[in-house]
């Protein structure tokens, strides 16, 4: 491992001075600044190695890859890429996030020489293997900018940067067409799995130029979560489909863990299970149907019992019912708004972080509002099952609104999306990552036009038989007032959806015509009328 | 009313020649173009007379305020400024809309000379006295930017413009900077009431530099609706506040719609309402707490017979179930999105909207997707009534979002706002005029800091007492898979909000904290606390 204090580059285990003014001096005949011995422990997976050009030495190598930004994301994916075989230069803009990396790469590699840690940007640049390939985890936003500008005076022709960020997706296209007229490639790389994904494998979800990711897939496919049917990670689309997808997939974890908690605080609140039981119930649920990485935590959250207070309750039930938002489901909740997919499962989600964070007003509200006092019911089991139908129903109800919205901005976008793939990469390496996708590739699969999951054939037959439970949940929570919103939303979305018409809307239609004069057609004509309803009641027609 | 025609300036009544070349040419001198004969029939109502600086004549008079753009609002809004008894100058960039606006006021204006149509903007500018108000009514966007283009060259310092459209508030806040540094001042003013309203009365939301208030406001109190305690005009606040309660007042008024809607649907799908009993029940439900013009429409719209198929049935049977939406309803959700402002009525009454778009799939989607069979209730005026307290109890919690958006946007701008007062001119003159409007003055009255809407006593006591028929309402829907989104996103708020603590929190931040590390706090201590929930469930103090 070569890394940088001051000018002295230590190899990692093989100690060596370099002059750095000397290293610099010598680059401009080689372009090589920092090398690493070659080890016969580097192992070329997937990649050719191309010797650097300008060298003409063989005692060198230079990194296939560079990663710039080592807070523990950054960390843990540059050590999964090191470990997977591929050398990789690291940097930070601190340098003891860099100390702190390489020090963990010492620990944790069977093969530390693979990764080199730099504190000079310039010589971090020079130590990847050209076309340079740069992966950045910085903070979404301004930091990115900032970044991008460090780096883009040191890189070439050809080279290519990887946002792995949060970033809003326009950020990413602006960039994108920024940089490709200077003939730097760019891609905005959604990275999904946390800080255990990112060391272990995540679920990758990189948008920009087909040529971008011709380059790095050979990486990033060794990199990413494996399933059954290959590695999580494809090409999404150009420009900003990559984010795009990413803020999606963050936007149904919002509602898969609010479906959760939901199904937590019915089963719990009303149907008086322990959280033995709960524990139970939810590790049953993680071997059918509803077998995923949240459920599966969500059994194991019911067991960690409260070591703070030692009072031999459970944790959950003592930790502050104030949840955060990190800003990518509010991004999901706006592009719904704003693109007309109606997404109320994810909506009520996001809100009920919102009410959640009123904390002091809710607590004030509770001594003034009054409502029923819930009841235990006398049929537990009956309600288990109920609360997991309803569950399972709300959750396709809940995938079906997010892969519409996909479905829709790529359409808007040119993207070209395959609904079927996405759903497929995320079944391993991610928070959302399920069982169940694997029906949405299947369902993508039979139709890849399909306008709604709702209607494909096997989940218009699971909403069918799910349907009794969950309206008798619903009812529960209404009646015993408890809140399950998202239930309830979801419900309504399926309601309104599997109806052909609205009478509420044909009011709705009817009273814009009155007071706005806006028009309407008609069921069983396609002409546009008026009507002067406060008048005389004649209807005109208006055009066709 | 001095009407341009080519060269040719036709006083209303009096048709005057003016060579426009003189005209021009002497305004160098004076500053005047056209001007009106001082007429008697000019009532100066609650502003002085001040003559035209420059002119040293006392023989023509200048116009008291100047409208640019004449579709169907800007004529009504003009036509009702004259009626008032100022003096009016209109310009449109087509001149067939001024030929309109013209002959409207010589057919509608007790004293037609108050009302001057220009087709050069110039003499328009020129015919009005100064510091000059000119009102815009055009489209929002571009052609007001345009607009304000092609005005500006010919203001002078202390001139005004003020935005009557549905503008984006950031647009306006925009303007007005850019307008400031050359000494104009600037407004976005809310106008509501749809056609009518602007012509017999609007509710008016003036928002811009207290200065700009103060010299409109005679002329603004005039036109504006009237109602027991003043005029439905007030200045709200700084900068884009005006446009910003307008947007929030049409977000309130999607919500008020799509609550009738579902009264309307339940009443006839599941009670099995006549039209002609429907008609009665909103007749006498306009006599009481719901009073509001949207429910004294939705009667007449029961009574109005379909004459195109003259079939003899209601025509809102007959009308298409697909509903436009035009912006506002949209923005407004997108603030309450941004802003974290839970929003569930407001925002199911927009997907409503979007869901109703989709008709086709909906056609289609009912062949495939089963639900129960409504059945007709055999409880018909027991229904009325839970109907009656669903509409009531969700219609408070749709108020309560909206006001809230207008409050935290108020505090975060540092608008200083009136909550009271913007509810009291909703009273007259707008959509959502209702009786119930002030009740919510009164609230503010009692607390200007109310937290909700919901806690105020009053409106806590009327919630305690309706949620019995709300719930049972719910609950009947969603037992017979009928829907009512906006009854139902309105009991989960109400019940959210009335809960001191939130299960489904408590579980999702120990999610949170499991995946990704996020910390929490716990409900005995202000502590911040990582647990390691997926090794040895040991938790740690991270901060304070």
């Amino acid at each position: 491992m070569a890394f940088v204090f001051g000018g002295t580059s230590v190899f990692l285990g093989k100690p060596v001075n370099v002059d750095s003014r000397h290293a610099h001096a010598c680059s401009h005949g080689s372009g090589v600044r920092l090398g690493r011995l070659r080890s016969s422990s580097v192992r070329m997976v997937g990649m050719e190695v191309k010797p650097d050009k300008g060298s003409g030495s063989s005692a060198v190598e230079l990194s296939k890859i560079g990663l710039v930004g080592l807070a523990v994301m950054g960390q843990n994916l540059a050590l999964n890429i090191a470990e997977k075989g591929f050398s990789i230069s690291v940097f930070n803009r601190s340098s003891s996030k860099t100390d702190d990396a390489v020090a963990r790469a010492q620990g944790e590699l069977e093969d530390p020489a693979l990764f080199s840690g730099f504190k000079d940007m310039k010589e971090f640049v020079e130590s990847i293997e050209r076309p340079r390939s740069i992966i950045m985890l910085v903070k979404a936003g301004a930091p990115v900018d900032a970044t991008i500008e460090a780096l883009v005076p040191l890189l070439e022709e050809g080279d290519m940067i990887i946002d792995g960020g949060n970033e809003w997706f326009e950020n990413t296209e602006r960039r994108s067409e920024a940089l490709s007229k200077k003939g730097i490639m760019y891609m905005g790389m959604g990275v999904s799995g946390g800080e255990e994904g990112a060391r272990f494998g995540p679920s990758l979800m990189p948008g920009g130029p087909e040529e971008a990711w011709q380059s790095v897939a050979p990486i990033l496919k060794k990199i990413a979560a494996q399933v059954d049917d290959g590695p999580c990670v494809f090409h999404i689309g150009p420009g900003g489909a990559g984010n795009y997808v990413k803020m999606i997939h963050n936007g149904i974890e919002y509602g898969d863990m609010q479906l959760i908690g939901e199904a937590y605080d019915v089963l719990r609140t009303i149907g008086g299970l322990t959280p033995d039981q709960l524990a139970d119930v939810f590790t049953e649920w993680n071997k059918g149907d509803l077998k995923s990485f949240l459920i599966e935590i969500t059994a194991n959250i019911m067991a960690i019992k409260d070591d703070v207070a030692g009072d031999g309750s459970v944790l959950v039930e003592k930790v502050l019912d104030k949840t955060g938002a990190k800003g990518t489901g509010m991004w999901t909740m706006e592009e719904a708004v704003r693109r007309g997919v109606p997404s109320p499962t994810i909506a009520s989600s996001l809100d009920a972080r919102y009410l959640s964070s009123l904390k002091e007003e809710r607590v004030a509200a509770e001594e003034i509002l009054k409502g029923p006092t819930p009841a235990i019911t006398s049929e537990q089991k009956a309600l288990v099952e109920d609360v997991r139908q309803a569950l399972y129903a709300s959750k396709v109800c809940s995938y079906a609104q997010g892969m519409n919205l996909i479905k829709q901005t790529g359409v808007e976008n040119n993207w070209d999306l395959n609904l079927g793939e996405i759903a497929r990469i995320w079944k391993g390496g991610c928070i959302i990552r399920a069982q169940f996708l694997d029906r949405i590739k299947e369902a993508y699969g039979r139709n890849p036009e399909l306008s709604s999951l709702l209607i494909d054939e096997q989940f218009a037959k699971e909403l069918e038989s799910a349907q009794e439970g969950w309206r008798r949940v619903v009812s529960l929570t209404v009646s015993e007032g408890i809140t399950a919103p998202a239930f309830s939303a979801s419900l309504s979305y399926y309601d309104s959806y599997r109806r052909g018409r609205l009478p509420s809307s044909q009011l709705v239609q009817s009273q814009r015509d009155y007071f706005g004069a806006h028009t309407y057609k008609r069921l069983d004509t396609d002409k546009v009328y008026h009507t002067r309803w406060s008048s005389d009641g004649v209807t005109e027609v208006i055009g066709s």
